[in-house]
Order: C-alpha cells, then structure tokens, then sequence
C-alpha cells in the first residue's frame, strides 16, 4: 500500500468513526434525526467545539449554534478560507449529509497542524440548513454572510414555539445575530465538501465530482378543475376528467425536460381530493418542481411547460390554475476554484468529473459574498440520502479530505 | 293542448309534487339524505303505504322495509307483474333517482284503476339499493327475489349497529327475511322506470331511453412500486417514477376503452401517499373500473390495460401489483319487453333511442328470476345525478307514465 493510499484511508476511516460519533444523538431511537436546536443537536454541537479544540482551532458557538473552528493566518488580519457544511440532519437522516464537509475539513486542519498556510482558515459546522424545523433552510451559513432575515425570529416550530424563544431556551441571545456575520474582504472562499445525493458519481464509477453550480429552480402548485359524473354512465367522449388532464401534464414534464441535457423537472405530489373508484375525478392537484444549472433553460422549460398544459385544458374542458411557489436563481461555483479542485483531482490520477448539485447546500448563502467552491462524493446505495441507507465509504471519504487538502495548499500557492 | 300531452302533464306534475313531499324527510337540513332504516327512510315508507293503500293497493311493509303494494289479476292465481325501484338515497341526493320509478308506478296503477288487466300488479318501494348504510346494496330487491345472504345480517354500520339489530330497531323480524322472496313462478316479468344519471338522452335530445342491458363491470386496485430521490439530483434518465408509471396507465385506460364503442373506463382514486414536491414518487396507488353491456368487451379491455400497464412497468422500472375487487356480469333486459317499450314509444311518435344502463339497479337482482324491461328517462343539468341539481321535467316524468302504462297494456294484450 502506498503512503497516500494508506493515508487516505486512515483519514476516510477517522471521517468515518466521528460520523458515527456524531450519529449518537438523535432526537429517536430508531434512526437519526438532528434538528435545530433539539437536545440531540445541542449535544451535537458541543461535541464538534470539544473536536475543534482539540485540534488546536480556536472554536466557539455563535447565538444560532453555529460551531466555528479558526486557524491564524501567517501574518496577522491574513484573511480566510471558510470550510463548511451543516450538521443538522433531516427527519430519519443518514450520516453524512453535511457532517462529511465538516468532518472532512477536520481532518484537514488536523493533518496540516505543522504546515504554515498565508490565509487563516475557518472550519465552520453551520447548525441548519435542511429547514426542517422553522420552515426555513440556511439559518447558520445565512447569519454567517449576513443573510438572515430577523423577522425569521418570529417563526414558529410545529409545537408553536418561537425562533427567538428557542435561541434564548439555548442559553444564546438572538440580539446577537448581526455580530456573527462575517465581513465579505476578510473572506478569500468558501469550500465545501458534501456527498452527491444522487447517482450520478456512482453511475459513472468515479469518487469524487467538480460542482460547476447549484441548480436554480422554479416550483408551482397546480390544480385542475374538472366535472364529476358516474363512472358507468358518462360516456368517455362526453368527459371532463381533471385526472386524465393532470396525468398528461405529468407526462409532458418527463418529456419536456428529458429532451434538453441539464434539466430536472419533477411531479412530487399528486392527488384526486375526495376520489371515489366509481366517480370520474373533478379535481386533480399536482406539484412542478423545475431545475438546472441554466436559469434560462429553467425558464424556458416552465414557459413551455404551462403553455402545453393550458393546451391539455383546453382540449379537454377543464380548467387549469397555477401559483408560483419558489423561484431561485442557480448559483456558480467559481472557475478557479473549480479548476483547483480539477488539478488536485488529476494530480491524484484520477478522471476529472463535473456536474451540477440539484440540491440546495449552505454555499448557496455565500454566492455573491465570497468565491465558491464544492466537491461531490460518491454515495452508494444508488446515491440515496436522506435515508439511513445513505453511505459513503472510507476510500472516498479520505480522498475527498485528500483533495481538500491538496486545494487548499493550491490557494496558498 | 291534446289530451295526451294534457294527461302527461298532469301526471308528470303529480310524480314531480309526490317526490317533493318525498323530499321532506332528510337525515340532515341542508340536502337529501335518507338512508336504509334512518328515521327519514322508516317516515318514507310510511308516507308510500299510506299512498299506495289511497290507491286501492293491498299495501304492506316487508321486514326489510320494501313498501309493497298490490292490485289482483283478472283471474285467482294469475301471475304478477312486478313495476319496482328503490326509496333510499345516497348522501346530498336528488329527489329522483330511484324514487321517480316508484312515483311512476304508482300514478300508472291510480290511472288505471277502472282497467282489467289478466295478470297482477304489484309495485315495489325497494328499501335499499345504494349500499350506503351497510355497504351491501340491493337489500330490498336481494329479498324479494331470495337473494340476500342472510350473512348480511351481521354487517355493521358505521356507528358499529348489526343489521340484524336495524331491521328489529325498526320493529321488524328478521327471522322473517325468507318469507319476503318471491317464487319464480308467480312472476311474469319486472319492469322499472329510472332516471338516467347520464348525459346520453340529454345530449340525443330524447325524453326517454330503452335500456338494452345493465352493464357488467370489472373493479382493480392498483399499486405502483418505484424508487424514491430527490427531485435535484437525479438526472431524468436514472428515475423510476412510480406516479408516471401511472400516468400512463391512466391515460392507456382512457385510450383502451375510448377505442370500443360501449366500453367506458374510469380512474377514480389517484394519490401518491406521503408525496413531497422535491421527492420522485416511490409509490402510486389508483382504481380502475371498466364496463360494458358485453362482458367479453370487458374482459378483452381489462386483459389489454393489465398487459399494457405490466409493460409500462417494465420499461419504467417499477413494480406494478393489481388486485381484482369486483367482477360482476352484464344483466340483459329481455328482448320482448325492449320491443314493448320501444312500440309504446314509436306510438307516442318518438324516436326509439336504446342505451346500456352503466350504473347498477334493483333489477339486476332479478337477473335469471323473470324478465326484466327497463325504462330510462332523460335527467337536465348535464346529466347530473346523486347530487341536488339532479332534475327531471314534469313532462318528461310524465311521458315515462304513460310509456309504463302502455307497456303494461301491452303485456296485457
């Protein structure tokens, strides 16, 4: 075994043991679930402070539980390198979504303890990004880039508590919240590591991938009003069906999207309210969710989309409505940072793959704050996540943290 | 004004104000609800006897709550002709489904009072044929043809109340349920007036219809099987979405039967269990209800959607599983009695318009027991039935009387 083969794995096998470490807490017993603020996530939190000082970081907890580890630069006022990812987790969650980017930077951090870098680098586990709780995503790396809107102190949990309460429940001041932003000239980039959340990496064979952008992506709710009427006894010519209209619009999404490279369109929800085996549906209500690297194509896709199923209406007597839900814009990784992590890619021998992240991650808050770069890696299981099936093996996880190591040594070059 | 159209309107307004009166007994305020041995269903029966005894009837009440009410033959001993529909009604129910049958029958027999027919006439309030109360339809007509498996008994409603204890609630023996049938052989044949609840008169511009059969049914449950992601990350060619699985079979049932003429097809329940907009569908679960007045037309469709879903499956990567819940044949209405009606109908200078009856009714309890004819008349509002817009003209309700009492003259003849 070569030293950077048999390094790789003893770093992807300690990424490995702290996930499971972290994995500990969960707010059930059954499978694990970390949300904002819960106890387990508390715990959580306390647990990466004591792993980042240990490592000689000199760590902290900020008011929305955002766990930060800082590296000095060479001169002083140098300025940094964030690393980041989230370690809340989603309702009956896998591992390594978010802890593998936080862990993956610890490594790093540990393994160059000796090597003096020109930037000061700051690991920072950001405490919510899956929304879960308050309905809203990227509260950590939101505060962190000043992003965070205070009136989401006033939101409230599905129990009814408030955003603010919970902060002060967590022994933080929400007062607070404006000093933990960091400022935009201190700030050199930002890099995270997080698994793929998809097959891509998997079906091609290949560990580790290049993000070139985080998907932008529209969503819609749609519903189709239609005339009821006896199964038996209305002929099918004489029909109005929202079912059949809405099934179409569901086809038509598959097809309009599979036709063009980079597009994902989804129908997430779908149902006949009230539907009886022997009643031709009257309503039909059905979820579009949108994305692609190419906010035009996202654009395009939807124009096409809403014109087609105005048609499918039209023709069938039915009548359709449409409400715009979310419209996001994609976000860029930076060039250089991708190139960067190309190199060090290449440099370890291995082809270099580039793809888009269909899922929002925290760099979304720092697009536009700070240079932006990710790494994917490869999950097994037919890349799910979400799901206690989610895995990553400890050769991928050692090459990722590899990889992040030999960039960051890049940027310092 | 002629005498005929004066002695139509005549009777179509004494039918329209009877299911008015009728229409005064309600479970609930707002709409007509008056289901098997409800305290609005047990005051009906009573209001029909009361009429029925008014009319010269030798009237009765059966243990299951049929209201009955009989006018002798010529002759000791001669047979019967049985003119029948039911009194219970769905929830938020028109006036006239099943009622107008009755209500037809009745004005026929009041008419006819002076007249000597050969045979008896016996005309039939069933007590319950929609199935509501206890999911069981056909109680009334089951029991006066010695169909009804005295297993029904212990069936309970929703409130958890036996049948059985129903029918002795209502101060009636169930003990006595055998004694209700009818033999075979006292039976000339059965005759029933219904609405149509279906647009096909209204849309031929016909008041009535000779129903050529009863249609036969198949009834599935089907469940589609796939495989969860996230509506991010995976690319649209790894997908195995179980809702466009059935999206297309949804739309392949539509094809199928819109191909055949006399086939009508229905996905009724569509959902996608615990769907999220940002999720592919793991899992997608409908209904399918096929029929036709060919029971072979039916089993071909039905065979063609299995096999064609089963491919759709294959293609698509997911796991297609049916069930069959229900498998009912057609019930032909008899060749001579089709020709009566249709005589009755060319005299009053109409057009003869035959169609299948797609929903089931009492007579196909009497189904290999005699032979039935069945009359259909035209409903306004598009067709609309188990609804308060349901409507009948007072001429057309009116034109259906005299049609019946001509037939019935006919049989006579």
């Amino acid at each position: 075994m070569s030293n950077a083969i048999g390094d790789r794995l003893a770093l992807g096998q300690r990424i490995l043991d702290l996930a499971d470490d972290l994995a500990r807490w969960s707010e059930h017993g059954e499978a694990l679930t970390c949300t904002f603020f819960s106890e387990a996530h508390r715990a959580v939190a306390r647990q990466l402070q004591a792993w980042f000082t240990a490592a000689g970081l000199e760590s902290g907890t900020d008011a929305v539980g955002n766990v930060s580890g800082r590296r000095p630069g060479a001169v002083a006022d140098a300025r940094s390198v964030i690393i980041g990812s989230h370690y809340d987790t989603v309702r009956n969650a896998g591992k390594y979504d978010g802890r593998l980017g936080i862990l993956c930077g610890l490594a790093v951090l540990e393994s160059l303890s000796r090597v003096r870098l020109p930037f000061a680098v700051e690991l920072i586990g950001f405490s919510e990004e899956e929304g879960v709780r308050f309905g809203s995503p990227y509260i950590g790396s939101g505060a962190v880039t000043g992003r965070l809107d205070e009136a989401i102190l006033d939101a409230r949990d599905q129990g009814g508590l408030r955003l603010g309460d919970a902060i002060a429940a967590a022994g933080h001041d929400s007062g607070r919240l404006p000093s933990i932003a960091r400022r935009r000239q201190d700030v050199l980039a930002y890099l995270e590591v997080h698994i793929e959340q998809g097959p891509v990496l998997l079906d091609a064979g290949t560990p580790v991938g290049v993000v070139t952008a985080i998907a932008g992506s529209v969503r819609y709710a749609l519903a189709i009003a239609g005339v009821a009427g006896h199964a038996g006894t209305v002929p099918m010519d004489s029909r109005h069906d929202a079912l059949l209209a809405a099934a179409e619009i569901a086809l038509l999404v598959e097809r309009r999207v599979g036709a063009e490279p980079g597009l994902v369109g989804t129908v997430g929800c779908f149902a006949v309210p009230d539907g009886a085996i022997n009643v031709i549906p009257k309503r039909c209500e059905l979820t579009l969710d949108i994305r692609s690297q190419d906010d035009g194509a996202v654009a395009r896709a939807l124009a096409d989309v809403l014109a087609e199923a105005e048609a499918i209406a039209l023709r069938r007597g039915v009548k359709l409505t449409t409400r715009e839900l979310l419209r996001a814009k994609a976000v860029p990784c930076a060039a250089r940072l991708q190139q960067l992590f190309a190199d060090s890619i290449e440099t370890a021998g291995l082809p270099v793959k580039r793809l888009t992240s269909g899922a929002g991650h925290d760099a979304v808050m720092f697009d536009g704050f700070t240079d932006i770069g990710m790494l994917f890696v490869r999950c097994g299981n037919g890349g799910v996540s979400h799901d206690p099936l989610e895995t990553v093996t400890a050769e991928d996880a050692g090459l990722a943290a590899q990889l992040l190591r030999d960039t960051l040594l890049r940027i310092a070059g």
